[in-house]
């Protein structure tokens, strides 16, 4: 394991540090908890607050979507686990407007069991009221929808919840709109090579040389099959199949495409990739309302990338085209 | 070597075929040449035009760069190797508007002799003017300034250069600024893990499973030394003695900071990075006016890092809080 870190035990509080240094003019920790982190670019037009959070290693996930139009604050937990419940409710408290707070968060044990105890906490002792999305975009995790992973596609997730917050809408239009966002998006992620557990100088799963993993989780869950490693086309090819038999699109429709790369997977692949995703939704003719490229949901420095479509609608694209304002994420 | 690629022979065309695909609201290719990109976002009160360029495999540079209120086009290389006089001179043809055309490159052999041979040819066949600024901020490169690469301080460049055309300067006042730019800015780099050449599947340099090289170039070029790997205080700690030695940047000078990552390099670390470039300019009462931290100019899947400073005045100033739109690259 090759690092540029100090202690392992002060990673999360080191990056979020770095993170907070840079970035002064769009967020801060509150008082209440180290680990509780507050935007500082809110729209005045907004009632709603949106807290997504999650564990760290996804770096820019998730405290880096918190910023204008986005997220109004975030719950760092450790590397791949769940913050606990005392930061979910710090952030909580400190960002509702009286107007409730929509929790997003992916499909994971952890996550559903701390984000539970802060929503009842908040709610008994604070009188703040929750509503909730679950992030579940992954396909390869199950063929049951309600067991599946949330992997980059909660990105949209949060952009549609963000752009509805800025609208005005109450905490139920912004949560309605929110799950249509979820309800119209899939994923699908290939592994290359792991990632190393800071603390343990663990990988996060193994592969020979030329193998690749097909379905593969952003914390190294086992994906679907390990194969020789396959060209881009082959690839994409195998990854829209998965995406694509679910019939959620269909011709004449119109998604956005995020192709999101795991950490040590070049832009230059990334590019590649995109253009093989182009050209299947071309053949099905099927619209590509956005296309987002990069580093968003990464897995610290795994190799591998995943491909998300989200069918969008008028009400989607409008939330899409929403200006945002994050640091390195922005909308114009 | 792992990569997600089709034919290797294919991989710069397929790049920016999906880059094009995926931002057609930003680029488009020229007709005159496969590997002349122009932008679609020009600034009306721009006059002068803005023409970078260098080899692929550092993407999203340096195509990602093109934009509003950045280049105008560029020409692409293979990669890690100069594009020929022949896509430069399409690119400067179709983008001059009669005021001239600025080139910012990188100093290496090959693109000066190519750059400067379409300048050559760009006066005599076309009588359009070209001015340069060379970039050139790797202080591990060589004590002799002028001998010196460019690498990730050349994003600083383009942002003076493309806020000083935006705001309608001639061709004189963008190439000073632009080279104040450049003169002002300090950088260096470690290298972690190398990159590998998708055409031989060569690693672009060896390093032991320990080790580090303190100064790398961002081809691969050998820096100032090989070490045991260091921690990212002990690490930051010699590239900022060696940037700061320099002399240019004193108590209650003003700099932008960006800390770079060369693609396999986490966000975590980049993070932490920053926390320890934070805590020296601190020490030293030297102000951050902005931070930047991603993966800007890269080496394909190269681990390692650079840390570059740039003084700024109030010209300079006003010239990075300029808004900007690339695809993956805003300035609100």
């Amino acid at each position: 394991m090759k690092k540029m870190i100090n202690n392992p035990d002060d990673v999360i509080d080191e990056l979020v540090d770095g993170y907070v240094i840079a970035y002064p003019d769009y967020i801060r920790r509150t008082e209440l908890h180290q680990r509780a982190l507050i935007g500082k670019k809110r729209n005045p037009d907004r009632q709603v607050s949106i807290l997504i959070g999650g564990g760290s290693g996804h770096e820019p996930g998730f405290l880096g979507y918190v910023g204008a139009g986005m997220a109004d604050g975030v719950a760092v937990g450790n590397i791949f686990a769940s913050p606990s419940p005392i930061p979910i409710q710090a952030v909580t408290k400190e960002i509702d407007d009286g107007h409730g707070v929509l929790y997003i968060y992916g499909n994971y044990a952890g996550d559903l069991m701390n984000f539970e105890m802060a929503s009842e906490m908040t709610e008994i002792e604070d009188d703040i009221e929750t509503a909730v999305v679950i992030g579940n975009d992954d396909v390869a995790s199950s063929k049951d929808i309600d067991d599946r992973r949330g992997i980059a596609g909660e990105l949209l997730v949060y952009k549609a919840a963000g752009a509805a917050a800025d609208f005005g809408y109450d905490l139920d239009e912004v949560k309605r709109i929110a799950q249509l966002a979820n309800d119209n998006t899939r994923s699908m992620g290939i592994g290359l090579s792991p990632c190393y557990l800071p603390q343990t100088g663990k990988p996060s799963f193994d592969l020979e040389e030329n193998e690749m993993e097909i379905g593969l989780g952003h914390h190294g869950e086992p994906g679907i099959e390990k194969t020789t490693i396959r060209t881009a086309q082959e690839t994409v090819q195998v990854i829209m199949q998965n995406i694509l038999k679910e019939g959620l699109y269909q011709q004449n429709d119109e998604v956005v495409v995020l192709v999101n790369g795991l950490g040590a997977t070049s832009q230059m692949e990334l590019y590649i990739i995109n253009k093989e995703v182009a050209a299947i939704l071309n053949e099905r003719n099927i619209k590509t309302y956005k296309t987002y490229i990069g580093n968003f949901i990464t897995s610290m420095e795994m190799g591998g990338f995943s491909v998300t479509l989200m069918k969008v609608d008028e009400t989607l694209k409008r939330c899409i085209s929403h200006p945002v304002d994050c640091p390195n994420f922005k909308e114009v």
